[in-house]
């Protein structure tokens, strides 16, 4: 459980403001605003503010294209179009700030997004919590033995156990430790810059995170996907369900065309044109290597 | 006169729809809402969307800088605090929309800024309308003498007549000729995003222009200066107002810290730490160039 | 001719100049240094500084997957593998310096792409040449009467003739008058920052041009298309000459998936599911729209 | 002691290879090639590879200002001319990329600087070394008493000590359960991308940094600043000495105008005016707050 009593009250708090305003409103984005989706142990997702919505992507299409966009008559065929042509600029319109709370090392591959602003809790200012990320059964996996970079089967019995004690162990007297460094009877405890480095990367930490609409799709098409570390995934899976309640044409656009959709190679693709005008394809005729041709498959069997 | 009665009345309709909101309103912004301040003959500037205000400067700094900040007990303290010394990321929680209608010349300095996120009207895919920049006469410059990029004394009588006779009459016959091209009876017309290519540098095109309050205040401060082109600096001293209404604190501060502020080299400083010292510093015993001392000396003098 | 006699002597004398360097050396490009390729009429491109070559790629990738990517054992199969999936902070270990010239209505689409340095030439500072774009007769085309952003026949005989005629008067007038409003006898002359703006978009301008390889491979992906406008067209076809010889793997790589790739939509692929599996899939039951149809069946007869 | 054997005998088998190029070469940073400097404990920072030199920069100034630059005759006197009027786009022709070894807490500092581009070794892919940063005795300070993001006086004694003696030890052990996570005889094994999260900040991570002169600049003035955290200055002054070698006119600009320079309020400018006019001026009637006046004083004093 994430939130504290005093942390509800401040968002009830906040959710009863309400103001009057010209700008654009969208509804679905107006019953988001502060609710906090919690997400792993003691992480969540809120919406602090936004700006635009499914209109606005339209708006500025029309402003760039002018006479040229009355031909596609209406918004929904609007954005599919611009979506399915890399139209990049109208989705930059919309943007989205988010107060976010996740463990370190989440963190550290979020920030990878570089076009996007960002102001993290400084722990060279102020002291962290004593919060840990700490898997559930469910996310306690084993290394997998085909990838790299993945997961396979889920620890049991003894093992997880033991893997659970070890986490939970060292996440404690980690933060104890830190604790006892930062301030001592009769001592003069050591600068909070220093002392953070005993935290391990499983520390909660906290975030304002600003995007605009398409570098967010972006984000959410490299970390919705099934092949995004768990950990991060829990984090854009909640956010694609507040976009599609922000900007449900753009959402559903977003989906069937990206995080849905599938690039292919001119070499694949000439493979599908073989294919169905009736003819077999193999590996070995099909012009990829192994590998490629394991991942081809693999799209076509959905 | 910039703005048809059509555009009057569709700008009236937009302020008068209200909505309730759940997100932060600045009410200087709303006032300034969708109207729009004339600039140059044809040109303009209005605010289309916004979001944030001073407070939401001050609560992204207060989650970056935790209870280190509670020492800097009000918000205009924190801000001023803030913009001294160069912590970006609270004002890069601001963003603002505007529209914009501007002579390409101006929109190719305009452009140079990256940071933003920019629709432009396409003459790929419409008409551009006929409207030109023709300077008033207290805009019509001779080159300096001693600048190279700058302006020096009007231009009066006979050649300030002369040079506007040949503008207003090379933009008219370009654009005749631009229709003429793009439509012809029993002729098949060119290709607009051809045609275009016959439209001198002065007409005016517009986009909606999206960018952060960081990275607003740094286009300000290089093009509200003195030394900016007159024609680019109308359009930043529109904004500057706009701006003073929407987050006052932070333009109180930027004011005084970037846009009324200097920068002084180390060797600048150390003449100054003489001079205060009661020294006479010179030119020769200063360490400077004589360039950079006229520069200097243009700056103790104010 | 794009070139003066002077500036082939220029570039034989920098062609001419070598030195001994610990860095990374790909032979492909050190051919290209200096060499102007032309474009258009008075256009051209050459590169003037580059970093990085393809091992630089892997490298760059084994840093990141460390012994991760030790089952990929060639490089090729290892950028492969990085194109395919989207990994492009490898290619971004790559940089590339191009001087470029170019008419500046194409100017003024490639500054769109902002994720790039520019030092353009300055025409408050400077005074622009004599130089603009005259379509050659097969660049000549009307507008296309099925799309609204793109070009459809040529212009023939009284037509053609007709429209070049405008072309090259309104040009010569325009640049007669900018030189004579620039400096007349007896008088002051207009600020060469307002006497520019008389000048029709298919002047030439100049710049430098630097970029990443990544974000070369996203300006290539667009501006090389068949959608593209023609006359940025050609200037992006001959980069790709280029980049062939300077990252041979990274480019093939870039052809098979990127500019012959194609993106499905999840509606797409699950069309062609079906079609492999003999299924006749017509646009009633395909789940898209009519548009979508034409351009799916488009993509499927290659 | 950061460098192994094997890593010194790669750095002298890189620095061996010298081959011929067209492109500019800078000799200072020649000599700097590969070579690695060591930073802390176990970290480092050496050049990996680079573009461009103080006549490139130069040289792109004289592209966009064209004849207007020939008044600036020498290249120091135009480098200068360039730092002093923030023209930021010459220095952004120049580009460098570093291989940094730094502890993971440096990292995030570092990571926030984002216009660069970044491979990072990947601890999902890979397993990390045994590394830890454990400060010298003359970096183990205690919180400061008066700034909440600062240092006061050093630990000394049995507090050191014992300070040192937790920081050691609780590295270990979680170093130690790390590995004993990742592989256990007759058990599964926790995947990587989980088992790192039990490792404490101060662990070091290394990647590569390509990044160009202006935001080099812009990371340097705030990193090697007097304010910013021992961990990161010590890296900050490490390249400030490395691109004083690369780009020896550019450096001394950058220390002269940005490093030693100083940034006066409109306010502060005024003060300054009147005092060397001879006038009392104090913090009552200087229009500034008490913390403002202090810093005011700081630069007065130097």
């Amino acid at each position: 459980m994430s939130l504290s009593p005093e942390q509800r009250a401040e968002i009830e708090a906040q959710r009863a403001t309400i103001a009057s305003t010209r700008r654009t409103v969208a509804n679905g984005m107006e019953a988001q605003l502060y609710t906090a989706h919690e997400v792993l142990d003691h992480g969540f997702v809120r919406v602090i503010d936004y700006m635009g919505d499914d209109a606005a992507i339209c708006q500025a299409a029309r402003v760039s294209y002018g006479k040229g966009t009355r031909s596609v008559s209406n918004d929904e065929g609007l954005i599919r179009y611009l979506m399915r042509h890399w139209h990049s600029t109208p989705f930059e319109m919309c943007e989205v700030k988010f107060h976010v709370k996740l463990p370190v090392f989440v963190a550290r591959q979020w920030i990878r997004h570089r076009t996007a602003n960002v102001n993290e809790y400084s722990a060279r200012y102020s002291i962290l919590d004593r919060e840990f990320y700490i898997p559930a059964p469910d996310a306690l996996a084993a290394q997998s033995t085909v990838n790299n970079q993945g997961r396979g089967a889920l620890l049991e019995g003894e093992e997880a156990a033991r893997v659970l004690e070890v986490l939970k162990g060292d996440a404690a007297r980690c933060y104890d430790n830190y604790e006892a460094m930062l301030s001592q009877d009769g001592q003069k405890g050591l600068a909070r810059e220093l002392a953070r480095m005993n935290l391990p990367a499983n520390i909660y930490t906290q975030w304002y995170w600003k995007v605009d609409l398409h570098n967010l799709f972006h984000f959410l098409r490299l970390r919705a996907d099934m092949h995004a570390q768990y950990e991060i995934r829990v984090y854009a899976e909640t956010i694609c369900r507040v976009v599609a309640d922000w900007v449900p044409l753009a959402y559903k656009a977003f989906e069937d065309y990206r995080l849905g959709g599938v690039a292919l190679s001119a070499t694949g693709m000439a493979c599908i044109r073989r294919m169905v005008n009736g003819e077999t394809v193999t590996q070995e005729n099909s012009g990829m290597s192994k590998g490629e041709w394991r991942e081809f498959e693999a799209l076509l069997n959905g």
